[in-house]
């Protein structure tokens, strides 16, 4: 079946093509009109003030963020005060607050006490991205990560689904959405077991992508031969391999930089602009795991990836800029408790040499130790990959934590040997709720301290875009469109595959789910948007243009523009509290 | 000796309030056309960005300050990248930065390795400060403090010393400054052992200050009755009290909002306005402590004194208010390793209610127990005064930090309860190094990541006032200024009340160090700033006034405004980074 669905897709591979040059911007007008012509977002994932100061006393100068400050981000999600990366990256996308593990779809019922429930129509339902309206306005659209292009921030940007732990889905919707240039990793989730992938559904995305015509590329100098065009860009089975361990271990990957800048370099040929999300994915990572060398190389190349974009954005003067994170992790600082002393100055010397010592990432220290599980073989290795001698008490305790966390027995490394050995501290191994600092230029950019969800918001004021619009376009509740004369149901007889079955007034249609796709009265073509199904309320969402094709009443598309009035440039103001209950609004 | 350098002073006592009305603004003309008439600085000490965050939570709205975010700021002094809160409060005030423990003076020899090695010129030297130089362009100036007045960060507005610890020496200074307005502890300065104070030198400075006419007030109602004139009001010997402890312990000392709003409403009675510091100077001692009742209670109340800034400035429109923090303390995080699962949301409750729980500060606790130092002794004081029941072990963990740490025994209750018992976590007792927040409101105020000296350059541009020029004026090397025809010398026949005497032409003149104060020919009087004596250069400043009336040379004292050119309103752009050498300014 997952085989039949493949060759259903390619009886209309040319048909589809053809459909999707056709996508144009709504409103060309209205969009020539908006503040910016192109946005770039850049985000390091799990990133607090004092990494930034202290990647900035590492760099020996001013980071290329330094110089675009303008205020910080409030992270919070919709039921917790802190925030996993699917809301946080769900709110800077679609400019709604949802729930902790939710990819662009609406809250679930229960929510924090300052936070409204949410109406019943929001709940799960999909939620438009900046992405998608770019690619509706014409633009040119793309993602660069360097965890697997599937993981919750990319997804947030390209996919909808209630559980980001849903890659397979995710991957579906990414691959199904015409993004122009996506580059990281997961390639895991293109191909099906047999093929050596993880996807249930036995699809082979990568066949999909290649009959889409993108170029697919799996290695650095791959990825540099392009010089326009569709690219997928996928160097790894799973995640990208940490900055750090890069250069001995897959001196083939692209850094952060290189992607950026070809990204960049292929999306700005459209003159209709582009839309491009960068993440350095692994900084989170590397907080979780208490791993100062890797946050540090990690963070070093973010900056560079920013820099990549300040320049063209310099030269380009139509394109916004934001560089953010999406919330803390680890709860670094410049200071521990061997520190405290507050008249024992702390030199660049003693906060740094630790640091520059440390030659290798956490797991590949744990990863050395593998064979060797003793006191002495954490030593050694300690020794060997971070230039730091332990007693052998800390080097149990190293040991105890990875007897503790058994998938993550690299963590033991830096919350024994930072308190200790180095200048640094660290509070956790997860994220931290603390505000987030905000990095913006260009037209359109923010300042002062902006919820997340205005994040969205404001890359959508910037485009001319009108996210609430764009949902109703994109995301059309089957049962209702078809309440009248009509039946929808969900055909799951391939439990991996299902089909989206619609009959009205005598005509069948059917829409694979995470796809682009329908064939109705027989023929197959292409939509502008996915299809998505929310299993937690059993609802099924379709793009307007799919439920106007079943009807025989294409009308053309509804505006998704704002109205010229909502599209000056923002005031350097703080931004106000979104329009929470009085005095409920933290 | 100290008895009768009282006397001398006593002597001349009408004659120098005389000469103080005399002090006039250099230039009115050229200070009418400074961008702001008024300079608030308001000092969270020790705060970054997840406390405010916390409080935001506790609060249940935005803060004050959410409004008015602007940016960061970077911390470092000149010899290490963990500040303390001289040298950080000495930048905000001078405009230069120096080394950790020197309150606005120069920095030492040694200096991080990207900090430039001070030109011999500059260490040890006393720095003018933006308070001073209100004064002398004819404003009203005023500082609030919940600690000593004489502790580092009020210090460093009022005094001139390369050690926050002389502070017998920083309040003579203080009250030799002419500063219009004095909140805050610290009694124990004024007065010497015999009248139950500290002082070795034996002097009353509350004599002083009645003689100078100044209303000294020691009580909330005897501050609120004030309405005008110079008022000095010192409500404990030392700190005053923790917000949290205040309304049971000392319900007559006033709120840091209460002393704000008396401040405002006293300097704000001068026609040419008014420059005032207020400094929420325990969220410091809080976060050392890792004591979030005591951090919040603090915290919030800064918040109120902001609003009540807030609402000043916003009325007056000529008011530039600035407010931050001059480092971060504690490494706080929202989170900790109890809340390390990303998938399971953390609620307001689970972060609030352990807090609201919590009664009294830990010194209080720590009180509390000293009668019974046993593990149920400490278990029955958690329960009361936190709310918390603790286990048998971490009751004797607790016990444990406070024979380490004998000088603050109550650091075990934060450190041992936060991260089991609450979402909190901390890193260190002491500061840490990243930037923090920057809030900002009124005509010339800056915006993005600012460079700890240039607060004090914006606050001296916003008052139209050249910081360089200013110190040129009240502090002439003296050895210098008499190297022709003169000599100079320190008299330490009594050691805690050194007198300068110089000798020039015949003419003989004494100056006792820390004060306003000359008798020259015979006759005392006062002149518009201190003699600061610097032991570690063995050099003596003495005020450009007294050189010229020890010389005879009177001609009028030279300007100290800036240029109009360079009083234009700061661009909103980002702060450029302050000339180092390339590459090496992080």
């Amino acid at each position: 079946m997952g085989e039949s669905r493949g060759a259903w897709y390619r009886v209309g591979g040319l048909l589809l093509i053809a459909a999707a040059v056709t996508i144009l911007p709504s409103s060309p007008a209205l969009a020539a009109r908006a503040p910016a012509k192109n946005v770039i977002v850049l985000i390091a994932d799990g990133c607090s003030h004092e990494q930034y100061t202290l990647a900035r006393w590492f760099k020996g100068a001013p980071l290329a963020l330094d110089g675009i400050r303008v205020g910080a981000v409030k992270t919070h999600s919709a039921d917790s005060v802190i925030a996993d990366s699917a809301p946080a990256a769900s709110a800077f996308a679609t400019g709604v607050r949802t729930s902790n593990t939710f990819v662009s779809v609406g809250p679930r019922d229960v929510t924090l006490s300052v936070v409204p429930r949410p109406d019943p129509e929001l709940r799960y339902r999909p939620l438009a991205t900046v992405l998608e309206g770019a690619k509706l306005l014409g633009k040119s659209t793309g993602i660069v990560a360097t965890s697997r292009v599937s993981h919750a921030t990319p997804a947030a940007y390209m996919a909808h689904v209630a559980s980001r732990n849903r890659e397979d889905d995710i991957m579906e919707q990414a691959v199904y959405q015409h993004v122009d240039v996506v580059f990281g990793g997961g390639k895991r989730h293109l191909l099906g077991k047999r093929d050596g992938g993880k996807r249930a559904d036995g699809e082979n995305l990568l066949d999909v992508l290649k009959e889409r015509r993108y170029q697919v590329v799996e290695t650095r100098d791959e990825m540099l031969r392009c010089k326009a065009g569709r690219i997928f860009g996928i160097f790894a089975m799973s995640h990208m391999e940490a900055e750090i361990d890069r250069q001995d271990c897959t001196p083939q990957q692209p850094t952060l930089e290189e992607m950026t800048r070809k990204a960049i370099e292929i999306l700005s040929k459209n003159p209709r602009g582009f839309f491009l999300m960068v993440e350095a994915s692994q900084v989170d990572w590397a907080c979780h795991v208490n791993d100062p060398a890797h946050l540090l190389s990690d963070l070093f190349m973010y900056d560079r990836a920013v820099e990549v974009a300040l320049d063209f954005a310099r030269r380009d003067r139509k394109t916004l800029v934001l560089a953010l994170s999406d919330h803390g992790t680890g709860g670094m600082t410049i200071g521990n408790r061997t520190t405290s002393a507050t008249d024992s100055p702390i030199t660049m010397e003693i906060l740094l040499e630790p640091l520059k010592r440390m030659r290798v990432s956490a797991p590949a220290l744990w990863n050395r130790v593998a064979d060797d599980k003793t006191a002495e073989g954490v030593q050694r290795v300690v020794k060997d990959g971070w230039g730091i001698e332990i007693s052998t008490e800390d080097a149990h305790r190293i040991l105890a934590v990875a007897e503790r966390d058994k998938d993550f027995p690299e963590n033991g490394f830096g919350e024994v040997i930072c308190p200790a050995y180095t200048a640094i501290g660290w509070t956790t191994h997860g994220h931290v709720g603390g505000d987030v600092p905000l990095h913006a230029f260009g037209p359109g950019r923010p300042a002062g301290l902006v919820d997340g969800p205005e994040i969205g918001k404001i890359c959508a004021a910037a485009l001319g875009l009108d996210l609430a619009k764009l949902t109703s376009r994109l995301f059309v509740e089957a049962s209702n469109a078809f309440a009248k004369g009509g039946r929808v149901f969900l055909d799951q007889t391939d439990g991996h595959n299902p089909l989206v079955k619609v009959e009205f007034k005598g005509k069948a249609a059917e829409l694979p789910v995470n796809k682009n796709l329908i064939k109705v009265g027989g023929v197959a073509s292409e939509v502008e948007g996915v299809v998505v199904y929310a299993p937690d309320t059993g609802k099924i969402y379709l793009p307007l243009q799919a439920v106007q094709m079943i009807k025989g009443t294409v009308k053309g598309m509804p505006d998704i523009t704002l109205p010229a009035a909502a599209k000056v440039v923002r005031s350097r103001a703080p931004v106000k509290e979104s329009a929470l209950p009085a005095g409920a609004s933290p």
